[in-house]
């Protein structure tokens, strides 16, 4: 029998309403004749709820506690989900990530997945049910609850369609699919019928929302994504292994813009210049799991240099604590840190191998008056870090310059 | 070292302030050199809360999904307080229900407490940890999550206490310990000192704010009990063995007057009297987990009989369905309910063997113009069924009627 894994948003699940919604479009699933696993995020804003419940107990709360805490969200919302179903007649149960096998090392607000035990979930489709599974979630070999950090729930879907060798793993979300830049930005944003998954790696990482993670994934097990609206039935978007010739074909322009607020950077001024430096930066932000995007080092004659980074907003005052505590035994070197950035990018497999699109980029960011800050590329994507209140601009200005708002 | 178990009240962790008051106090008994386990319900009206959410979904939710929805209660009260302790500088940890090694039956919503599998308690007791651990809540040999039911937070700590064999278990809540009545509806109301397990299981069965199955377990293990509050010092009650010499003293009158609200009644009229007739009555209701308490019945000249039994009025649309479906194969019996009654009883060890408390409960109840429906005793207690409306006047009376508003 055909398996699909659904996966809903904490938008799609935020009230009675939206979830007996989301029930009715699981229970047409079933009625088809498929086998369905279906993961939930927590209901609306509850995630944010809940850390701002633990801030008014403690100003810096201990991660492994903050996990156990923000765990329930997801319990909450799949429940109600089951029930729901329950209600209109079909047979389904909950699992929460422990229940549903879901190993994960000990990385607490960042866990990563390392391996899923799917037999509960098997026996429980084998039983008839639909299964509901708490996305977000999952378990130490002690025993302990994780979670796998901001959007962990679309990992958690494309995981367990990986692990139960599913069709598909459907994405349901706010959005009815990606975007050749997020339209709340440029209203003359195209929607894609389908993305690479290289470009939307590129795409998630800097800024359209779904968990990066989750497109690794999905390219490294080969499971397509569908990511498509909860609330309507317009087609969405499909992730999948797009052909090299088409993709040749298709993809000689660029694919979208992608955007990240909420960037801070850090800069360690003075530091000597011999080796051994980098690694006694960064391998303390690695091991408190801060994650660090942009790095930038130019050695001057002196023997000395400036190294410049950036990380999440929300990690700059664990980061700079621990590149101050790491950088004790290099030397007097001065921590510097600007909170309010933003990255911008420019993504496209089409942009392979074919010269002249950065300097196009930094063209019409120059003539709109923005000012590049840092600069860091890939194969498929450039990106500028920016000022934050300049990135809209800036998302309008790249869509048009490189032909995104024309019809195709 | 010497070990206490703790247990708060959903009142006494309702917010921050409230919380960081419990880690204080917590931390008082670490720093006094005790090791220490602290058990917390959920916050405030947290599970009421979470029972109407899942009544938003579905009427009648089902009772395992509703299970795993309430158990996230105490799971963010117990997060919440483990980050205060933190906070405070003790190190300490949260254990779920199935990380404590709380193993139950399958009694959704009013499971009962198979064993206790104390391993992780010890283990990080030994590594100097305050142990917080989610009450009323456990865990099925399948791996899923069960409720105890209300007031399930106390059998939480006193079973803990039973399997750590710790000291002593507090119990620490809204009310500063064990009175004579409740004084909201007795002003004249006396906090008693001690009270041996027997009477306060007949007092919690009746009413005072403690749950039963804890008290039982108390005395089945010999666990002494301290009921105090956690808003301040005064002296609580202890509940433990008194001894018997003590108890033919000091316990020659009545202990206490406890009441019951919220009581419904189901008649079954008509019933052959024949056997088998009661089991097939009772048996669908114990199946599902539905608590009868007084049961009354009178066969008549005709061969047919009417049988009356109480139900907390929260069961009472299951238990007449349950009841319509067990007395399908038994002829047209009608069954009829009334949702609005209440319990009052006399409850005291001294009555023991002693003749005439009886009586003179129904003398004062009759002299207050109170009408009695049903009457129901034990050893040491007596009980009669009344309307609601006169349950406040019955403990009032009853309180003066026998000599409780005088000093001692």
């Amino acid at each position: 029998m055909a398996l699909v894994v659904h996966k809903y948003g904490g938008s799609s699940v935020a009230d009675a309403e939206k979830i007996l919604n989301v029930a009715r479009r699981i229970g047409a699933v079933k009625d088809g004749g498929a086998d369905i696993v279906a993961v939930a995020s927590a209901m609306g804003d509850t995630t944010d709820d809940l850390i701002d419940l633990a801030r008014t107990v403690s100003p810096e709360p201990d991660p492994r506690e903050l996990d156990l805490l923000l765990s329930t969200g997801e319990l909450v919302s799949c429940a109600l989900l089951t029930m729901a179903l329950r209600r209109l007649g079909y047979d389904a149960i909950t699992l929460s990530g422990f229940q549903a096998g879901i190993h994960t090392d000990t990385m607490y607000g960042k866990a990563r997945i390392h391996r899923i035990d799917p037999a509960r979930v098997r026996s429980e489709l084998a039983e008839g049910k639909v299964v509901i599974v708490a996305g977000f979630q999952g378990i130490t070999d002690d025993l302990d609850i994780t979670t796998l950090g901001r959007g962990g729930s679309d990992t958690t879907a494309v995981a367990l369609a990986a692990a139960l060798e599913a069709e598909r793993c459907d994405i349901y979300t706010d959005v009815d699919g990606i975007y050749t830049a997020d339209p709340r930005v440029a209203p003359q944003a195209r929607k894609l019928a389908e993305v690479g998954y290289e470009e939307m790696l590129e795409l998630a990482s800097y800024g359209a929302k779904m968990h990066p993670r989750s497109i690794e994934l999905g390219a490294a097990y080969q499971v397509p994504i569908y990511v498509a609206s909860s609330f309507g039935d317009a087609p969405g978007t499909l992730i999948h292994q797009v052909a090299e010739m088409e993709g040749m074909e298709n993809r000689v322009k660029v694919t979208g813009i992608a955007y990240q607020a909420n960037v801070a950077k850090i800069t360690v001024r003075s530091v000597p210049d011999r080796p051994g430096v980098a690694a006694a930066l960064f391998e303390p932000l690695a091991a408190v799991g801060i994650s660090v995007d942009t790095i930038v080092q130019n050695t001057s004659v002196e023997r000395a240099t400036d190294i410049s980074f950036t990380v999440a907003r929300s990690d700059l005052p664990r980061a700079i604590r621990e590149v101050e505590t790491g950088l004790a035994a290099l030397g007097a070197a001065e921590v510097v840190s600007d909170p309010t950035l933003a990255s911008v990018s420019v993504v496209g497999s089409g942009m392979q191998n074919t010269p002249g699109y950065a300097s196009r980029m930094f063209r019409i960011l120059a003539e709109g008056g923005i000012n590049i800050d840092m600069i860091t590329t890939s194969e498929i994507r450039i990106s500028c870090i920016i000022r934050e209140e300049q990135v809209a601009d800036a998302v309008r200005l790249l869509h048009r310059g490189f032909q995104l708002d024309e019809e195709e």
